[in-house]
């Protein structure tokens, strides 16, 4: 889709994203993503250095975005099960309202430079820690049942994932209704008793 | 990796599914495909015809085997908790021995033309329905209890596809076990009893 307006560092990150999205990073020209916004290629050098700058850039402000949210989403929040519901709920919601960014978060951290690719890692770690964190300490205290909380936390990080390739604002379920279940999901995944 | 043995249709698919998992479809020319393998890229004309015939060749593969996997595990099994624990561990299974190829098949439906596109995703559909009806069955049934079946058959679809980005061979669990783990998460998600 071709627009007229005149490009900012947010409009040319949001367009690459779609397109990273759609086509790949590697599938993506700098060409590509100015004619997305209807400016010279050129042009595109006074908002950003380079491709790599640009998915960096989505990558970081998609993981601080969701960090935030799984900040505000545990606030106050002693009990370890509400602890998951909420965390479980933060993340799919997550996944629903940003498709085009969490796509290009699990498909291109390879194609960030060595630097780049340690920051975000670095990122996705310490959400994941704490998702990890909440299991492990609902087991510890004899709250959940499960053999494996290790591997019970990566069930609970990925089993979201998919539903941003099916899930429609228009559809059936509000976002907010599917990741309330998704929120009971997890508690189950781990046994959580009481 | 540079190989210096003759090319065939088979080895110029398997070279291929990897450049694609890494790169993308439309990061990776022939010229890389050919480089892979040691041979010229006209040479890899007498082999297939076009890089779009590899995609599909790749998919198409993958689906075929998953499909095979899946009716071998349901053979002769008539109890509904045990026909999802068999049906989730074939699925994870196959996460876990194909990554490449289920990545391929994961990020790249869109590349395909769309005559390709209907017959992968009808082979896709294929699969996934059989492990929705599975779900279904045993709501009907009263023995898995979930307000939502549809949502829960997504969870379980979805929450292994993960395991495929961690999961090592020489790693702290052998796939039988990651397998048979993720088949109980499943039980779990649905709310099996008895």
């Amino acid at each position: 889709m071709q627009r007229s307006t005149a490009a900012t560092r947010a409009t040319v990150v949001d367009s690459a994203c779609a397109l990273f999205a759609d086509r790949g990073y590697r599938g993506t020209s700098m060409k590509d993503i100015a004619e997305a916004l209807g400016v010279s290629a050129p042009g595109l050098y006074n908002h950003v250095a380079s491709k790599q700058e640009i998915l960096y850039a989505i990558m970081d402000k998609a993981m601080d975005r969701a960090i935030a949210a799984l900040d505000e989403a545990l606030a106050g929040i002693d009990d370890v099960a509400e602890q998951l519901r909420r965390a479980t709920e933060s993340l799919v919601l997550d996944f629903l309202r940003y498709p085009a960014e969490v796509t290009v978060c699990n498909n291109e951290v390879r194609g960030l430079e060595p630097v780049n690719r340690l920051a975000i890692v670095a990122k996705r770690d310490q959400y994941a820690g704490r998702v990890r964190r909440i299991i492990e300490s609902g087991h510890r205290a004899g709250r959940f049942q499960t053999r494996t909380p290790d591997l019970a936390a990566f069930a609970v990080l990925e089993m979201g994932n998919g539903a941003k390739s099916w899930f429609r604002p228009s559809g059936r379920y509000p976002d907010t209704y599917v990741a309330r279940e998704y929120g009971e999901f997890a508690l189950r995944i781990v046994g959580c008793t009481g």
